[in-house]
């Protein structure tokens, strides 16, 4: 009998080429499927709810599975794949769920966090944590300009020119913006991402807080579809999936923070 | 001219030999002496409050060096030397001082953060920065066990067996032990302390904490001075010396938090 299986994933993406399977370099997916295989006995394809570009981090990554074998109950999948991942990926918790739980197409959001370093000295301690911006932002003004970005809209202008995505309508939820000691933190929430998407969104917002762009431009700006007017693509180790969304009270157990 | 120099240092510990220099493996003082000597052409030997041990990582190393080099303000200095240092190690801070500063024998305190992961899944994100013991700790009986360690005592049960102080006689000024998510946070400040006192002190307060020890019998564990009856020494990876304290006003900037 074919089971299913969700995990949660953490994994410090240091040093990683990300989510997705690919021919050069080593992915989270490859290092869970080796791991897999070598549990099962036999291959799977682990399917992740979001695929993180190289050097992203995440705190609760959602991951499913199917498996025929017959014995192995989820909680010694967990601790198994723990011995077996390389100790920059763990698994959180492994659950039974229904057949037909998609860890990628269930989810009605996710959560992400991106953190901006604002003081001169550059941070060893958080030099794989955070974008080294090394500048003081105007935070009020990157509210107010992450405003304008809230609600449904087509999100083109915040789109890596490599995304397949068929629609480029996403519906952002929240955008929190707060001063933690000498960072800026932003806490993006929505329904979906295009890619690059909060990379591109923090790159632009950290415009608007050194004052190159004013947020009265950000509206114009998202109609115009035009992704060589926004901001750059802030780097991907500031960057963490801290968590996804299903409905119901399929929420994967909260993540701690680092 | 001779000048003297302070210097306030982040590191982060990973995958160096710790503070001072040896014969293999890359250390903290290694690299700065070389940086420095590129910087000011000639050599000069860097000296710092705190020999952290290889993995022990710090917010605020402060050290010391000469330099005849007429002309580099300290300014200067520490831009020069960000440019120079590799990405694990940071000048946060260099200032120009008194010619009979001495970072290690004027200091009149430090204190070091000690992080203990409690969740019995191992964090892929921390697995640098806290001792990954994955157990509930009773941070009451904690605080009880660290009261019976405050103040002026012969801390022998406390020190590594390589520790050639001449005086094993400390004074602890504060312990505090607090729970930070899924974490217990030791924060220890003292006159100075002996080789691996910290991470032998985690190790001792774990014992307490998981109930392997009573609070009870520390005072008499402090009293034999033996160290076979202290607890284990706690990875170095969870230690992280937080700041060097001076008389007066010479307190280094507060380096801020991971």
């Amino acid at each position: 009998m074919t089971r299913r299986i969700r995990l949660v994933l953490e994994y410090d993406g240091t040093g990683l080429h990300g989510w997705q399977r690919q021919d050069n370099g080593a992915t989270v997916q490859e290092h869970l499927e080796d791991a897999l295989r070598e549990l099962l006995g036999a291959r799977t394809q682990a399917i992740g709810a979001s695929r993180t570009d190289a050097g992203v981090h995440a705190l609760g990554q959602v991951v499913h599975f199917d498996t025929e074998h017959p014995s192995i109950p989820a909680h010694g999948i967990r601790k198994a794949l723990n011995s077996a991942l390389p100790p920059q990926i763990a698994v959180l918790g492994a659950a039974e769920v229904a057949p037909d739980f998609h860890s990628r197409f269930d989810s009605t959001g996710k959560r992400y966090r991106y953190r901006i370093l604002c003081r001169p000295v550059r941070s060893p301690m958080r030099r794989h944590r955070a974008w080294q911006l090394g500048l003081e932002l105007d935070l009020e003004a990157m509210r107010r300009a992450a405003a304008e970005l809230l609600g449904e809209h087509d999100f083109s202008a915040f789109r890596a020119s490599g995304c397949t995505a068929r629609t480029t309508w996403r519906r952002l939820d929240e955008i929190r913006i707060d001063a933690a000691g000498d960072e800026a933190v932003l806490e993006v929430r929505g329904n979906a991402f295009l890619r690059n998407m909060v990379r591109i969104l923090a790159g632009t917002l950290a415009d608007v807080g050194r004052g190159y762009r004013d947020p009265s431009t950000i509206a114009e700006l998202l109609s115009s579809g035009d992704r060589t007017r926004a901001g750059r693509t802030a780097p991907a180790a500031g960057l963490t999936l801290v968590e996804v969304f299903y409905p119901g009270a399929v929420t994967p157990p909260q993540p701690s923070d680092i």
